[in-house]
């Protein structure tokens, strides 16, 4: 990739140093955070606009928090997709259970640990069952857009551990992210006194909290369940297996493109913030670069188009705009996504090639590497309009603070990414047996196939045997 | 099921008497109806207040509406995946157009029967056509949220009925569904002098006026119907079919899912009422409760994790919560979600053994038998925050309307259903032949095929008789 | 078909002369604009409210471009399931692509394009890469919600040439249509000094400038890659390819529904525009009637219900409304769907049969055809309480500047689709190779098979290799 991709490194860096040049050489004639127009409702202390203002921030995070919601559906087909027909029930369940179980999970413990009365800066301490106080409306919004959020870290994994783990491990699993690990470090970065926040880390919708968080407890638990079988080759080669529904992954890849509106777009957790539109137009652009570097890169070096890379290149490209989609210009959006692209080429080989580890999705490199990565870029491309400053305008400072933030947030992740995982592995058991794994999780697991068997003509039979 | 649950039932009374006593006795801090931000509003008589609460509301409702329109592809997709695949398209032919028929039939009668000037409390009587004074902006808004609520009714019953139902005999059951039935028992609750609204009957979002009625008009069709070709045996045993398609039906269920925040939160009729989050927030726990027990109590029975039981699980739990959303705190949705999903289990158990009617989807136990309950637990659940007060809070009183209320929209449902089916029967006919049914309902009544026919190569022949 | 709907149209001229009669002679009580409740906000210059105002707008255009958005996931469904199984990765490549490679072009050259400084009428000409005065949310608002509405532009002609067009010369084609042919034709309309617009042309949410744009460049296309590999016998008849996947074109269709309430809904551009609720009861209506007449005239006539008939007859519906969504009573949305569904039924017969076009999922009728009947409707049916009058209100001026519109569109939108696809087939090929279309063009141009093949056990087989 190297190779190919060196010339292509000084365009880039031409082109964000001309654009940088226009940018902070400009007068703006335009509002780029629409603060000569709502401004004025942060300062109001008339009940009634506050009673309005209030209810519209209520209206768009339900909203945005449905959207969200509906990434569950877009994870579930893209990891389905890409599983084998055998294993496809397994996914499927893993997928619906997680955010089940999970949304139990956050409401006993998580939305506690993460957002009640701060200890030390490291994790909240109230708020278990929304209990007392938190029967409250602001506290049950917040609940709903921030549980919707620990579902997606939580979901990531099940992609990158598909077709050879065990459900009941699985569930137990989706238990501890949500009520314990999503949490901690969540709350270090979005709660108002987390250490992080404190010093002046700014991961705006979650690229760190939530996407590497996933991404990398996702890295431990592909790593500890070990490869499919037959991934590998005893020479140390790889064997690829094509995905078992191609439509279900665009598909998917469209619902979280659409969900990711929601996700970033509503992280502004106001109505009346108009940035709203700068941070979908970046999410946009970013996401679209994302897919067309990669498909070219790939129908340049194969000569075919694949829209699985697509697809995972859009994906690549939302995740890295995640953490600066309010702090960037758009220009700077269509360059980050088109580094996410180039960034998840790589990642995927490393994973692959280098790691050794099996992931049949690729959402270690799409939310892991490209997690960590979009962190780092608000430190690089933050143009000083929406409070946070980057290289670009002059700072040097925000990379260095974005850096411990990415490598907290990472080191989090992995270690207890590998402390669940080996408590599981332990105790309940993390793998399935090869005899399932050939057979299929679906009947071994679930007893029930994802598809009517052709050939068997089930119900021709059946309603047959009853004359 | 009753020895496995009856050492629970214990749990599950303690833990309801801590939380209530927790309940009552705290002093809230917190504001569970934001009526202390918001309620400023409510009589204000300034038309710029009153001209932006409005427009919120609009903005509030069209989304809330099209998120329950998209409820119409979920029960497609779960309807669709459990039928065998010879009836694949004939399933999917009903669900589009009962929406469609239904559309029309509600904008001739529906509305105007339901929420025209009422006649006796028992039906409305103008607004046909939204024609003359009904041309107008709040009444459009208005009528396009009952339209998808009633479509969600009629749409509830093709499961029921799926795989040997004439087509023609449900297109036209569709319209006199959404003309006629839905609309007086809907006027009884939900219009100002409905009798039952007037005896103080709570159903905020329908588990009794939507779900009830579908799944009750349901019951008299699968049993009017007959039971599928080979479903019963002589020995009255039963012959599972399984599902063509796993993966259309979590799709589905998600969907609903997210269709149901539009449901439950549209249902406030209001962009200035922040209980919406309240009502969000119940929701979504009493749905992830229901999937949670329902998949669990497989798990520990059969060491299998089904997912079409989580699915049908979620199903229950927000049916279950549909009449109370917006009266019962967090902890009680967890608690009515939870029971839900064992009242699922035994409904579908009762309509399939006990009652012997073959309802291949378990749409009866889902909306039918779980959205009697729901209304009932208004009764017992309803803490008095939201203007509705229950059991726990001392009053027993609304559990009696609650059970009047059910009772009657029972009747209401029963009745018509059987009237409906019965003179469609005596007409056009119900039921396809047992040739049909063999052959599958695609091929004799929609001259088409679900899927591409492996084997015959249809393209490369085709193609090739081309050249 | 004249003979079957001959009588009908008698009585479609006598309902609409009734209901003309009865709207035009009643004195409203209602309010069909909302203007007497929210007219007050527009006069206002208190900033405060301005603000309120505004945020509220944002709210609902980013909400409904995220509908929009949807509609490429119903598109690529519909379109996949059209296709047959060995070309569907490649269909779904087109229509995940040509949003990617559009939303760059749009935001490069197609946004400055359409609507920045105007240049006689014809063309914008900055704003380009939203630098300078268009870093501003005002821009980056409406440039999200045009972008999608160019991406649905593009999307519509990878239908009509779907299954043999080669997936580089319609990469290409996605730049060249949203970076310069959409937004020409779109700054004559909807840019406040463009031609058409300053004429009085009115097309609200666009059945001109998006679908019959898109509908007639697809027209060329189509007709310039010719027909597919055996889709024409020697002697002239036409052989039909059965869809692949029925479930695929259902879904696609429900989704495109409910993308379409953000089309036309959003169409408003504003947050605080009551009339948002008749245009999306007539949005819904429309798309229902169309549905209803298609289905039933097959029905009808082959004893058959064709639910591909219906979904096509709902967009048909909902094309034809686009236009004039705003602008007619609910009682006219339902003629003016109808009408599109027999609309449909000529013009799809007029492709295949007359034109001798191949449009493998009747993009060319749907959205060209329609969308031109849809514009000219304005003219008709207008009734004069938004803005606009035409013929039932007794102006017989409108249609005639319609009939302009639509003319200058179709004209620009065939010779630019023309010229663009004789330059690609000059270049880069539009055509796959008669052994890519027999092979499959997914195996050819994507090295990927859209399933998992049966039979080969892929799975299986490696998993055992490895043993």
């Amino acid at each position: 990739m190297s190779r190919i991709f060196r010339p292509r490194s000084y365009t880039v860096i031409f082109i964000v140093a001309v654009l940088t040049f226009i940018s902070v050489t400009t007068v703006f004639a335009g509002d780029p955070t629409g603060s000569e127009t709502t401004g004025i409702l942060s300062s109001s202390t008339d009940p009634t606009v506050i009673a309005l203002s209030e209810s519209l921030t209520f209206v768009w995070m339900m909203i945005a928090g449905a959207l969200v919601f509906f990434m569950q559906a877009g994870f579930a087909l893209v990891e389905a997709g890409f599983a084998r027909s055998k294993n496809t029930v397994n996914i499927l369940t893993k997928n619906f259970m997680d955010f089940c179980i999970g949304g139990l999970a956050f409401f006993f413990f998580g939305y506690a640990i993460m957002f009640g009365a701060d200890i030390g800066g490291f994790m909240g301490s109230d708020g278990f069952f929304l209990l007392g106080n938190y029967y409250d409306v602001f506290q049950a919004r917040d609940w709903f857009f921030q549980m919707v959020f620990a579902a997606t870290a939580a979901t990531i994994v099940s992609g990158a551990m598909s077709e050879r783990t065990k459900i009941t491990a699985y569930l137990a699993y989706s238990f501890l992210i949500s009520a314990i690990v999503y949490p901690i470090s969540g709350h270090w970065v979005w709660s108002a006194n987390g250490w992080l926040a404190s010093l002046g880390f700014h991961d705006f919708a979650g690229s760190g909290v939530v996407h590497a968080v996933g991404g990398l407890v996702a890295l431990m638990g592909a790593k500890m369940v070990g490869p499919r079988l037959g991934k590998y080759n005893k020479d140390g080669s790889v064997n690829e297996f094509p995905p078992h529904n191609v439509p279900f992954i665009v598909l998917g890849g469209l619902i979280l493109f659409v969900g990711w509106f929601g996700f970033n777009g509503g992280s502004t957790l106001s109505g009346t913030d108009l940035r709203v539109s700068i941070v979908i137009v970046n999410t946009l652009l970013a996401g679209v670069t994302g897919a067309t570097v990669v498909l070219y890169a790939g129908l340049i070096r194969t000569g075919k188009a694949n829209v699985l890379d697509a697809v995972n290149g859009s994906l690549a490209g939302l995740v890295g705009i995640t953490a600066p989609a309010a702090v960037v210009a758009p220009w700077a959006a269509v360059i980050i996504g088109g580094l996410a692209g180039v960034v998840l080429l790589w990642g995927v080989r490393f994973v692959e090639k280098t790691l050794k580890i099996d992931d049949p999705v690729g959402a270690v490199a799409v939310h892991g590497i490209c997690g960590l990565y979009g962190v780092l870029m608000v430190g690089v491309f933050a143009d000083g309009t929406y409070g946070v400053s980057g290289l670009i305008v002059g700072n040097f400072a925000q990379i260095g603070i974005q850096a411990i933030g990415a490598a907290a947030i990472a080191a989090w992740a992995l270690v207890m990414g590998y402390v669940m995982f080996a408590v599981l592995k332990a105790t309940i058991g993390l793998r399935a047996s090869d005899r399932e794994q050939i057979e299929g999780l679906d009947i071994a697991e679930h007893g029930l196939e994802a598809y009517e068997t052709p050939g068997t003509l089930s119900g021709h039979l059946t309603g047959m045997a009853a004359d």
